[in-house]
């Protein structure tokens, strides 16, 4: 099975799973791959990030972000059915990208946050998953992946935090945690 | 504690490790910090990458990369010395290099297993830590990383595997594993 797209998920209460999706990314990318990046979390991404895939970007246009979601919601913040709306557009430009099969790699930043929230069904997720071509790999991130994702994902890394810094009082760092 | 530089750790048996401090060095890239990779297992980067680092480093000086070791070693294959060797070259290089302060960040990629080697020693790791300035990260990557490499780090990652498309007999993928 040569190019066989793969659902791949990070997960897990530890740094690093948007981290390594952009890692991924920057590899795919230099791979000569196109990548779509779509936030389900508006924000999530700091100006590091952004500023480093304009760069790759303005080489070719092989490489993109677009953001969907609109910040981290909270329950009973009385915001949710625009949280909701926010995310199934995204979710749904997701699908639309997927079935015009234009990227190698489609990266779903937060989704997970999304999923676990209840903005969307299993049937959404199945749809998403039958939409891709058999190339196309698909990146899921965020805490709590469902067990439903994992069950239908061929890599899952679980990054666990053995070790922070602001358990030290050492605040947040540019290039680091931003 | 503003512009303190991390001790970083990224360890497991998952996949995430190498291609989350590829993020970071993205991130940094892009937040305008100079970031140094040192590659302690030669051939662990693949052209992917290599590639993606190299478009960054067109547009400015402010990322590196130097390789320094002889690629996977086992125990008994009758290289130890050389490996020993040019990982310990690599060390004085990362030592002088932190020593001369033109990095923000600087990644020791695989540096866990020339250390559980046994080619490098506490007191190596110790010099290294106060070669660098106040204001330096450091990233170190691999699997097994020494407790005593735990006990000096500021945030330590541990990626688990939780899954492999190995297990499901899919092949390595372009973009992906290489």
């Amino acid at each position: 099975m040569e190019n066989k797209g793969l659902v791949i998920v990070h997960t897990g209460d530890g740094k690093g799973k948007t981290t390594a999706a952009l890692g991924m990314a920057l590899r795919a990318w230099g791979n000569h791959l196109r990548v779509l990046i779509l936030q389900f979390i508006k924000g999530s991404w700091s100006y590091g990030e952004l500023e480093g895939i304009k760069a790759l970007a303005s080489e070719n246009g092989r490489i993109e972000i677009r953001q969907g979601g609109l910040g981290f919601s909270q329950r009973g913040d009385g915001e949710e059915a625009e949280h909701q709306h926010a995310a199934v557009e995204l979710l749904a430009l997701a699908y639309d990208e997927l079935q015009r099969d234009e990227w190698d790699m489609v990266i779903l930043d937060e989704f997970n946050y999304a999923y676990s929230f209840g903005f969307f069904q299993l049937e959404d997720l199945e749809k998403l998953l039958s939409a891709r071509s058999e190339r196309t790999h698909l990146i899921f991130t965020g805490r709590n992946a469902a067990p439903e994702l994992i069950d239908r994902a061929d890599l899952v890394t679980e990054m666990r935090l053995i070790k922070h810094p602001f358990q030290k009082g050492i605040k947040a760092q540019k290039g680091i945690e931003f």
